[in-house]
């Protein structure tokens, strides 16, 4: 077990800080509630957005930038939203050493300033529809920090789109919301259940909020990722009108969708272990490490340097540049490097010492079960991205089966009640309450409505307020 | 010639705007001094940042996100840098609904930041050295603002590095110059100059200044990227220590360096024309646009949509993804629909009308010249990179004719004042007055030390002060 990582069942909060610490993903900065991330989860960072990225320019977004202050009175011109991130907002009052006429808010989310900027670009439906993504920093002060899950700066993207009709933007919404789906599945291996979010859980501002939620390994919900309908709210409030075919004046209808650096937070804890980060392999900025290891520096230097060098090289062409590193720390102990490799969540070991040498092999090492086995040299090219492929396959169908073990199905809240006294989970169960009855249900067991989820239309009998015709709601203690 | 967009010889400035505005690369924010890139301005920025994020990787660099928000009191730790900084500052006072105890600047570079994260990652000689890049959004007030060369904020990347010697950090300095000049003059086709900043203009709390400086079109310079050798200012204001080999407490030696979104305005200034944008092809998002053109439109429909979906295909895998669009607006007239293509600065068009059908060519038309061919579609994926090569390297060797033809140089300061007073561009004089002379001749004349050019180590007499054995400086008028 590792010296410096608490153990999982003991202290799960200090596990999860000290699982970021060895792996070298983070830090907390000077200010506040702020974070830097360090190289090896920016790298992190960079491999989850080239997914996402590749998946909204093929489905036809653009990305763009807009600015990061917003003049105040713009947070104002939606009643809704104003609520939600006003108290949250760091705030700019001076300016080239002189007070600012109008203060300017650091950007919590861009719905306003982007609303603007549509109400000029849009005049008729052929400037319709408009698909525009922005990756950026966002500003949402926190009191109580957690690295990744909540800071007070985070990066994220969020996507802004107008339609012209309604049907169009709904469609978006959920279109986004699969597109997640489906990167945090096949990707990140986090199984998500995709849904609704019920009335007081939704986005300040929207008709309608779609979520990906996914299960941690304490049992609890993350919310991995968002998509909203925004109905005509804030064409209404921005006045982003166009004419319609008919030459007649209408507001467009508007979707908003993000995720963001938490996901880091969601891979940390849905596969990491007592030893360290465990970082599934597609989404791995390193899927592999060679060690070359021997006491005698002319082997090292003759032998197995240039070999290792050659078999990165070989797997580089397979896997994409980079996704190989050579580790050189001989002024560690060997099983000092193969631990610092595990804590660094790097999928593949693969050792070269002498004796594989010698047999013209590497004795690899999987992450995610520790089991061992030699891969001969001539066939590294092949035997490689398929171990890594078994661990992706591994690390979601664990996560699955845990979720699964982890979910109950629940009539009356009685039962309810004693799972979130106990160990929690998932709970399933048909429900018919409002912001009220969610509210009460809170403040009495820590849960709250996950989602409504896509896909199971079945209704019951609610289980707490004993209405016919409930829709199925997922409930748990989150993040 | 276009009539959106005012002639350059008639008025510089308006002409930029308009190209910016014609091309949709960028539109000024609600905020005073701040803009928003636009779709196809972001995209010309994320190819500018693919190469430069690439050679700093394959030279051993890796990115991590630093905080946005710095506290006043660091800014204060390095004299000059508080000197220099200061004035520009946007200040958060408030955040979290109450008022700050310290005040937070939004950083105009993180060079303190990043020191007070330097000190405690170093430890000893083997966490040397440290090469770590960001890419973020910087905020430096202004008051008149251009879009792209000077904006309250921008985007840029800013490297940092942390060195066990002086040697080491002067090297990487100059390694770093190298890799900027390689990329502007090789993929934007701009000729620079690089060379070591004056006294005067060097960075707030460097050793020494080095610059990448580009001529304009209307013979003024551009300062395109610049990288510090910053000594041990920092590290001594933040604590930068480190244990030698020899087990001494030392100070670690910096450096910094970075390029901005500035770089689109010097493409702009550079390679457009009366017409409006030209992009050189190898950093052009869309290195080509296919144009099927018949009035008739089942012809479209059955038989040049197809072709051209096959060509883009085609190219496209040569070129790489998303480099060929198609064009579909049908609904505009044929000579608008190439002007559009025009303005938007793809360097080739390639038009599919029925004739062409018929001949199963493309009718190419080069952005730069105006030069019109055809290709065989059987010809396409080997000539179209081609042409589009013949294209980089005209737009190049037109920038650096340009800049040849307007460079003189001088021995006295009435033929140095004369050229100032007239059209201006880079004047080559011996060079040997200190700040207050540079602050004279900017004052008299306008024109300023760009830079003293590496690679031109001769000596002479000084054009203004007459001391013997003077280097060889390169005045301009500046952006």
């Amino acid at each position: 077990m590792a010296r410096n990582i608490a153990p999982r069942e003991k202290d799960y909060s200090q596990w999860y800080l000290d699982v970021i610490k060895a792996a070298e993903l983070a830090d907390y900065a000077p200010v506040r509630g702020c974070m830097v991330i360090r190289p090896d989860g920016y790298a992190l960072w960079e491999s989850i957005q080239h997914f996402f990225d590749e998946a909204f320019k093929d489905s036809g977004h653009v990305n763009a930038y807009f600015p990061l202050l917003i003049p105040i009175s713009f947070l104002e011109k939606e009643a809704d939203h104003v609520e939600g991130f006003a108290p949250e907002c760091a705030v700019v009052t001076h300016a080239g050493g002189e007070e600012l006429e109008e203060a300017l808010i650091v950007r919590p989310t861009s719905e306003t300033v982007i609303g603007h900027m549509y109400s000029k670009w849009v005049q008729s439906w052929r400037d319709l529809p408009i698909l525009i993504n922005q990756w950026c920093n966002v500003m949402r002060w926190e009191k109580r920090s957690r690295l990744f899950l909540r800071t007070s700066e985070f990066l994220w993207q969020e996507g802004h789109t107008a339609h012209a009709s309604r049907e169009e933007a709904v469609e978006e919404t959920l279109r986004m919301l699969e597109i997640y789906r489906d990167i945090m599945e096949n990707v990140l291996a986090l199984p998500v259940l995709a849904g609704e979010k019920s009335e007081g859980e939704r986005f300040p501002g929207a008709d309608n909020t779609y979520t990906c939620e996914a299960m941690m390994t304490d049992r609890k919900a993350l919310q991995a990722g968002t998509s909203h309908f925004l109905g005509q709210n804030f064409a209404k409030a921005f006045e982003i009108n166009f004419q319609n075919r008919e030459g007649e004046l209408e507001s467009a209808w508007t979707t908003s969708w993000g995720v963001s650096t938490r996901l880091i937070g969601a891979i940390v804890m849905t596969h990491s272990d007592d030893d360290g980060l465990v970082i599934p392999p597609r989404v791995a900025p390193v899927k592999a490490v060679i060690l070359p290891i021997s006491p005698d520096q002319e082997m090292v230097e003759g032998k197995l340097l240039p070999r290792a060098a050659e078999i990165a090289e070989k797997l580089n062409a397979v896997l994409g540049k980079r996704s190989v590193k050579i580790d050189k720390n001989f002024h560690m102990r060997p099983g000092d490097r193969f631990f610092a490799s595990l804590q660094k969540g790097i999928p593949l070991r693969l050792e070269l010492g002498e004796k594989e040498f010698g047999k013209e092999v590497l004795h690899a090492v999987r992450r995610d079960t520790g089991e061992r086995f030699d891969i001969p040299w001539d066939e590294v090219a092949t035997r490689v991205p398929e171990v890594l492929e078994d661990i992706q396959k591994n690390l979601y169908e664990k996560a699955l089966a845990f979720r699964e073990k982890n979910t109950i199905h629940v009539t009356g809240y009685e039962e309810f009640s004693k799972i979130f006294e106990g160990s929690g989970g998932f709970v399933e169960a048909f429900f018919a309450g409002g912001r009220e009855e969610e509210k009460k249900i809170k403040e009495e067991t820590g849960a709250t409505v996950r989602c409504f989820p896509l896909g199971r239309e079945e209704t019951g009998t609610c289980f707490y307020t004993g209405k016919k015709g409930a829709r199925l709601a997922v409930f748990a203690k989150s993040y």
